[in-house]
């Protein structure tokens, strides 16, 4: 598949890049619009894990600054938020006896054409969510956006 | 854009339809699948206007037959999983003073190999959620799928 | 059907007296318990609604005393623990775009041993949940329990 | 307790069973519906072994077939409906530092008239809820009920 | 009471204010932190007017500037977490019918040593909430921060 | 700072008096609205443990009598409205990567004129939420009131 063109749209650009994958994205048009962008995958029946490998994976990518608590902060919610569209509901997963397998995006940058604006945090989560055996399952996403 | 492919992940292709729109599918891949579809467009305050849009454009599409109670009891029960994802924990938009702007998609088809699965169905939405003010809102998705 | 034997299962009690009705239930019986009870009906696509019937007959009935803040506040809470069984998450009826008809019981007693308990109150709907089209509805029910 | 009329009303029958226990109910009038039932008990502080339980009992006594995902997804939103019910809001038990000792039933059949309804399952759960301390603790009821 | 000391605790500054009232808080202080403030009070059985209240008293005290989404959007999760608080659960009010009786504050300013940090925006509601009847309500208190 | 006025506002004390600690507090004035308090802290990332903590002191000061459910229950859901103001939504702390540290006030008595109101229950949580990191963390407050 070519790479897709990425607009200033934020949340469409994440969640094209959780469904297609990094290859499929124009680095030259994310570097024109100075986002920062990451991917990854996670698989889990406990919600603390999923928060922490997109946690690991926005600090190790140099998305957020790991000791600027209003990034950590911008980012957790916009996890969480992205967490509950996947769960539908309540943040359980284990708990309620079933099982995610997730990819993930990462995107901070400025979707607004006001630059007063300033920087947004994107998370997309996509993948399966289902009893814990395996073809169990069906397709679940989520989209968590915060300013930053 | 091209078409894109239609494989047989059901989710996936409902997004993929309401982000791009339905020119952008292949309809012929849908028919290969046997699979029905349909979108749409609601902007609402109000959270029983976007459950009554996405119901409305299922009958009158022929996606479920209006008079059989587990159609609109499967469909029901999606639609609510996808407003959840966009609302993200509390099904309010208009009662904590907020707005969405949504495109849906709706699918129903057997996503999986075995025949046994029967028919199931997707609805996705995508737009924006945010402030009654044009401008103060970010984007938003959500997905519910059932068996129907 | 002949009366059911009434134990000191106060939920249990407001639940049979909801399924079979005041004629069914041994009223001699609830009088050696000094138990109070009622019944009702109420269907609505609004959920203050339902709160209110239910406020209403408990009054009416002098199973609380409405110039009691703590009696208001014990039956307001067994209230909506009772819908939020009948709705299974949010207590939202129309606003997600559902009607509810239900039949309810009331009942004020001691179900426990020691008199040091006083008086709990148990508050039990019953009846169908759906879209507002005769017949696209399913069974539903909801039970409060709380001291008083 | 002589045995009860079965009507087809699911969840009422779902309720009946598991309050009175299965030798109160009619056997032959559950054969005429084609209507398929067990019963069982759980008690634990994890949500989760509730979940399992049934999905176990409801597997070996045949009520659903194990390898068709659409029972498995249909019996998984039925159970979770009715620890909602249990549970109050957030199906939580341990984790919010409380306990349930429960008898459940799970019964399959088409409550309704038109045969294009098809399976219907509805899982009753009723029993008490309260602080890890025996006594400490009142009664408690969930319903869920979904086309499967 | 002579005005209370404002350290760099906004939450704690936020919830004196609110308890307290304006007159009660060194404005010396305030400035010294350069942080703004106001306080207001609504009464309400709808939510959104809850919600409007405070953005309003926001706008109109210069705390956040009304163009920037940015800052509307950090306001708006602040005041629904605090909101959250006062209703605990279930961001409704008259949907299942009760009302509330609110004062309010909101600041803004760096909690935090380092600059880095930026400003943090708190919403404070304390007040009263029950049923619409004068009399028949306790207190309740909620708190939102977030970053700005 | 010297000891505040307690008026008979229940809430309103229980939130100063975990703000202020109980030296703050004058005694003299809660023996004669004849109300029990007593004080605390816990820190966790388990919710059950931040509930057992409250319950063991208000035990352990007398506040509530351990044998007698009514008071167990009275107290456990003012707890739990508390802990839902701290958490905002879902009562969960680790389950979702998140830790908190909590002075907590308890205080029992009859903040209404009438004397048939009987005693309340006020429980009071204040302190920081955050992630796992020291500093990576805000204030929060919750307040949960019951009649007992």
């Amino acid at each position: 598949m070519a790479a897709f063109r990425v607009d200033n749209r934020i949340g469409r650009t994440a969640i094209l890049l959780v469904l297609n994958g990094e290859e499929c994205i124009s680095k030259e048009q994310l570097r024109q619009l100075k986002w920062k962008s990451c991917t990854g995958k996670v698989g889990s029946m406990e919600s603390q894990k999923v928060v922490a490998a997109i946690e690991t994976a926005a600090k190790k990518n140099g998305i957020i600054q790991p000791g600027v608590y209003r990034e950590t902060h911008a980012l957790y919610h916009a996890i969480i938020d992205a967490v509950s569209g996947v769960t539908r509901g309540q943040v359980q997963i284990g708990s309620v006896l079933r099982t995610v397998g997730l990819s993930f995006s990462i995107i901070r940058g400025n979707p607004y054409e006001s630059e007063q604006e300033g920087d947004w945090i994107a998370v997309c989560l996509y993948g399966t969510i289902g009893a814990p055996v395996k073809g169990l399952e069906h397709e679940t996403i989520g989209l968590g956006i915060n300013h930053i």
